[in-house]
């Protein structure tokens, strides 16, 4: 995507007006998502402004055409996003043009549908859904519980730790959080007991999604592996740490993160992205560098993204009272990933694993090395040990029965226009089971 | 099902004459998969002897009837098998009575096709695969290898532990198995390399293919959990050594399992196992009994699988040299499961997770406590400490290119006809990358 890309230049304006004041959707993000009406059918759209416009309903009215255009009259995106980067940019710099030019207005603005009055889904079947832990400062601050002297294991600087998390529970923004039942066993105690999580925490990550998959038995070079990436959103890896701390030896966590994954809905684009793009830091000295396979002057260069993350708490109390909500934590992603979007793909396939059109991959769990970009409770608590305070005048260690958490993610600056994410938010409920 | 169903009657026998004389697929089988003829379409068919019966053909041919009968157009049992057993025992019953009558066999046996003449696949598409852990034998053999005096974790008699695999790399029997590349690191060295693993072994599983499934947020109870499970089939979850010891710490085994996991193709259902079910292993004095929500009295009586399980191996030049394949292992699942089927499907769904139907779960590595029962080279060469010889002269502590391992299972006695499951069978060969 060279700088030049038309479609990410900030001097064009849409006719939608609510997509120019500082939307996180504007005419440069063009984000695609999967939604329905009340009893209507699962379909394609792209968010602009405060709309969703109908991919199938332009499509109908003649003005979309390409080798895809079929693809948008399926219910999940992985059929168009197996097409890879050049059928993306392609129906991208059609909308750019429908949305910007003012001669289709008349066409176009009868396919517009505001955001609130759709519901939004998950945009792909997701084949395998799988989980990194890039996130360098969390996995010192949750090492550093277990072992103060020495947070990191040997394999974390040389490895892209990564596992299989749960596809079925995945789910889209505001699906609710019921709390898990599960086995956990105090330190005290002899033995497990089987009963409500006590201990319910969130995961700040961003989410791949896959386009182009690969053949079993053939890796992804990293230099080809960012055009596997259709592209990203936020990811909310819930987890109940109690369940977690009891059975996760030896093969990992399992019962305590496959209750619900919940994702922002859109699909931000590598192209929307591209701005937004920096140089990966450099590892501190006496640090390994890359093993070969994963070690790419290009993506050296630019496979880190400045994202802004933000999370918020809101608790029943501070809902009732009209309290604004808690910023938990405000961190950026470049600060925050120690390996790149593009040697996690590489990794994952270096075995010859292959991935499939519409998997996701989360990054793990994005925390800052500063007390202000702290991704999860665990962290922000000390593993309960430091209870934050609200001005609820309630204090929480870990996550109450009526608490809601918001994530946000935006990218600005550089000249470029700002674009977001959309929320990933969940409230959590009681099992009731 | 009844001990007095018709289905599993050992006095009647099909006209199908391969079929009666200790065949793994006698009319008491009727094990489901899906199979495809050259350049033709993928389609649900049944094993009876030699032959696979074409259902699509029959169904057209006015033989069967049902509610279900359009789920057999698919070219996938998932629709099927979601409508649960009572779906299975209908198809079941008049299946048993089309082979089992002389006055259907002009209309049937046009339809029966060679098994030797098909290519057999994956039975459904599987939405999430996941592995357990619940062979007590190999946790403890493994766990020596690492803690001596301490091999299994405290979490292991109260918790069926599992994780998530890889479902876009399951394949069927016969799949080749490329030797996958990673890092692995030498104790000695102070780096790890990538290359080629150089401990390549093989686990001995059944798996559990999943029928009706549960919605999220709402646990299958213990008594309801058999219903769940469609059917069964062997389960080969390939492993590298190499990749797992320097990955696994701190989330679990990844690149060293993804890489490929072969199944045999057909789904043997909980019907055709009746005959063959015992009551639970009483647990050992000082073993804790299982949590309420994991204990159930009918699960105790009845919910071990007497199956018998054979390994073995044979390499480039045995089969060069016309020997025959090395028994590497004999056991049986019963003496190998600590946790039932039931105990594994209740546990995973017991924060909520929802199962979906063609789902499919492998119990764990199912080594017995002798050993001639080990259900990898793992165990059997102690971790490649003790490599095992072969009548070519050969040894091996892992595998190597050319090594083709096959699995066979079987359940046979106490009156009943021996059922089997067919081959999961597949070779390796070099990576070639």
């Amino acid at each position: 995507m060279s700088a030049t890309d038309p479609t990410i230049d900030p001097k064009t304006k849409s006719w939608v007006e609510s997509a120019n004041g500082g939307s996180d959707f504007p005419l440069q993000n063009l984000p695609l998502g999967i939604f329905s009406e009340a009893k209507g059918l699962r379909r394609p759209g792209v968010a602009i402004g405060d709309y969703i416009l109908d991919l199938p309903a332009i499509a109908e009215a003649g003005l979309l055409d390409g080798e895809w255009l079929e693809d948008l009259a399926q219910p999940v995106l992985n059929a168009f996003l197996s097409r890879g980067h050049a059928a993306q940019g392609e129906l991208r710099a059609r909308l750019h043009e429908l949305l910007s030019d003012e001669r289709f207005r008349d066409d176009v603005e009868p396919q517009l549908i505001g955001q609130s009055e759709v519901h939004m889904h998950v945009p792909c079947v997701i084949g395998d859904y799988s989980d990194f832990y890039v996130g360098i400062h969390h996995a010192t601050n949750i090492g550093k519980q277990f072992r103060p002297d020495n947070p990191l294991l040997p394999n974390y600087k040389y490895v892209p730790i990564g596992y299989h998390g749960r596809a079925s529970s995945v789910r889209a923004t505001g699906e609710p959080v019921i709390r898990p039942n599960g086995q956990r066993k105090a330190l005290d105690a002899e033995a497990p007991e089987y009963g409500p999580s006590r201990r319910l925490d969130y995961e700040l990550e961003l989410g791949l999604w896959i386009g182009r998959g690969n053949e079993l038995g053939q890796p992804i070079p990293i230099a080809e592996a960012a055009g596997h990436i259709a592209g990203y959103c936020l990811l909310n890896d819930w987890s109940a740490r109690d369940l977690q701390a009891w059975e996760y030896q030896p093969l990992g966590p399992f019962l305590a993160k496959n209750f619900l994954t919940s994702v922002s809905p859109w699909v931000v684009s590598a192209q929307a992205l591209a701005p937004f793009r920096k140089a990966m830091p450099g590892r501190p000295a006496g640090d390994p560098q890359p093993l070969p396979y994963l070690d790419d002057p290009a993506d050296r260069a630019a496979g880190a993204l400045a994202i802004q993350l933000e999370v918020t708490l809101t608790t029943e109390k501070m809902r009732a009272a009209g309290l604004a909500p808690h910023i938990l934590s405000r961190g950026s992603a470049d600060a925050a990933m120690y390996w790149s979007a593009a040697q996690i793909v590489t990794h994952h396939s270096a075995n010859g694993c292959n991935l499939q059109p519409g998997d996701l991959i989360g990054t793990g769990t994005l925390s800052t090395d500063s007390g202000d970009g702290l991704g999860s409770l665990m962290e922000i608590s000390n593993g309960g040990k430091t209870p934050l305070s609200l001005a609820s005048g309630e204090t929480r260690s870990f996550l109450e029965d009526g608490d809601e958490i918001v994530m946000r993610a935006w990218c600005e600056g550089d000249g470029a226009v700002r674009i977001g994410f959309g929320e990933c938010a969940g409230r959590v409920v009681t099992s009731g089971v």
